[in-house]
């Protein structure tokens, strides 16, 4: 694995700063309801990469964005993440059981208690985003990150992507469709983390806004790629969730579509490009790209 | 029904404002996926007694506020309205098969996507506020609203509020345990249409603003306890709704643990305080206690 000291140590933080500032967050509610709360919590503090957090930490950084600004634009987009993996999990969609090698939400409590705990995470991102502390910027700046999340986040952006995801399940879909499929479910999340540092950048140009929208574009999409190479070459245990379960659910993948080795290919065609956007933008891109590396090289 | 000729043509205006208002929405958004698009459809343009819009016009009207900003907040309030419904709908939580006198979301589509159509109708909410068109306010407004509505909306407000009402199933609870619950489930989004309004009003005073709040309160445990009355006193084709499914689903209500006289000694309290709050406050709320009447003597 190329993942960096320097790498690794930003993620480290940054796995700690979003612990520490959902812990916080909840500190300050009083949500009336124990099962829930717990349920809450599970869905949020089980682990996970934390990728999306440390991509808007990566981003801030090379902008000179405080990490009091980052903190909670993380926080509210790892809320929306980790309620669609709530709802994802659940038996009328996914039925997965195992999630980050533990037992998913549902599971651990029940069906009802998972879709509420993923229904007040959704909440959750757009109250942090309305009513968190911020150090440098307005209620413009406020209403552009709701705006970015909310439109990223709903029925034109990773939820149109899982429902286009549950209808092509059993079916034949050519790249162009399983790419697009992807654009939304996965991808439009991540390329929001992209977009929402930018948002809040008092110097930053449309043009280098663009790029890194772009760089999170191709992100994204070799995340993608590389999780369904993994679904064939990793094991259960790495994983965190059974091996192999996309042909077990007989969804169409990268790998499937285009071979172990084509998909390999498309995954170096994202990956340059994600350099590429990075290397037009007049910033300090040096842990961006370690990021980067690390995206189309990891193991897990 | 003691309903105003002069509210009747409100309401009637208000449920008009919002299937064009969404529609319009609809239009501008391009929801790539049909089925999911139909069922966001299906779930808001079904018909409903468009409640919460009607309060928030009407309070808005005795500001003195343009229809064009309360159109918006309207909306969003029904999309987390109608998303509620179509959760608390599925099987794993009340498993309601009927809905205003219609087949329930998951009943006509499947239930992956009623849940994923609950989803976006959530995200939509904020999505509204976040970037519709407003004619007279800022962006400070703007981010009140999203704070408002996301409090009332979470694991601290309606959310919560459904948990407390699956874990009371079946269970003994007390007459301040079921108005705690009420307060969170029904009240906490029919509460915030009292203060949405005050948000954007640039004159009222912070008691005048509590005023309308507290009028909302008792109004939205009014509806409840109405809702019990009809359950038991209405056929299932005016409640559009199985009649009897409370107690058919072991659920406390006003009505079991009061009886029914007691239940409407309770109504006749909350009308009252209502009214009193109404009293109060130097703006023409001629409409407001119609529609105060209304609430209290609704057969439907």
């Amino acid at each position: 694995m190329s993942f960096s000291i320097s790498l690794d140590a930003t993620l480290a933080t940054t796995k700690q700063q979003i612990h520490e500032s959902f812990a916080d967050f909840i500190a300050q509610q009083n949500i009336p309801e124990p099962k829930l709360a717990n349920a809450i919590e599970y869905a949020l503090l089980s682990g996970g990469k934390r990728i999306r957090p440390l991509l808007i930490n990566l981003i801030g950084k090379s902008l000179g964005l405080s990490q009091t600004d980052l903190t909670p634009i993380g926080l509210a987009v790892e809320c929306i993440h980790c309620y669609s993996l709530v709802h994802d999990d659940l038996p009328a969609m996914d039925d997965d059981d195992l999630r980050r090698g533990k037992p998913t939400c549902h599971i651990v409590y029940d069906e009802a208690t998972a879709i509420l705990a993923g229904d007040a995470l959704q909440c959750m991102a757009f109250e942090v985003l309305a009513s968190a502390h911020f150090s440098i910027f307005a209620d413009k700046q406020r209403v552009e990150l709701i705006a970015l999340l909310s439109k990223a986040a709903g029925g034109c952006g990773m939820v149109a992507g899982q429902s286009i995801d549950l209808v092509s399940t059993n079916k034949q879909i050519n790249i162009e469709q399983l790419t697009e499929l992807h654009r939304l479910k996965t991808g439009a999340l991540l390329e929001v983390c992209g977009a929402l540092p930018c948002a809040i950048s008092e110097h930053i140009s449309i043009e280098h806004a663009e790029l890194f929208r772009q760089f999170a574009r191709h992100i994204g999409l070799a995340f993608q790629i590389q999780d369904d190479i993994l679904d064939v070459t990793a094991d259960t245990d790495t994983l965190g969730k059974p091996q192999g379960s996309d042909e077990l659910a007989n969804k169409s993948t990268f790998v499937s579509l285009l071979g172990l080795d084509g998909a390999k290919k498309e995954l170096d065609k994202q990956h340059s490009k994600a350099v590429n956007a990075l290397a037009n933008l007049p910033y300090n891109t040096d842990e961006l790209l370690s990021f980067t590396d690390f995206m189309v090289t990891r193991a897990y």
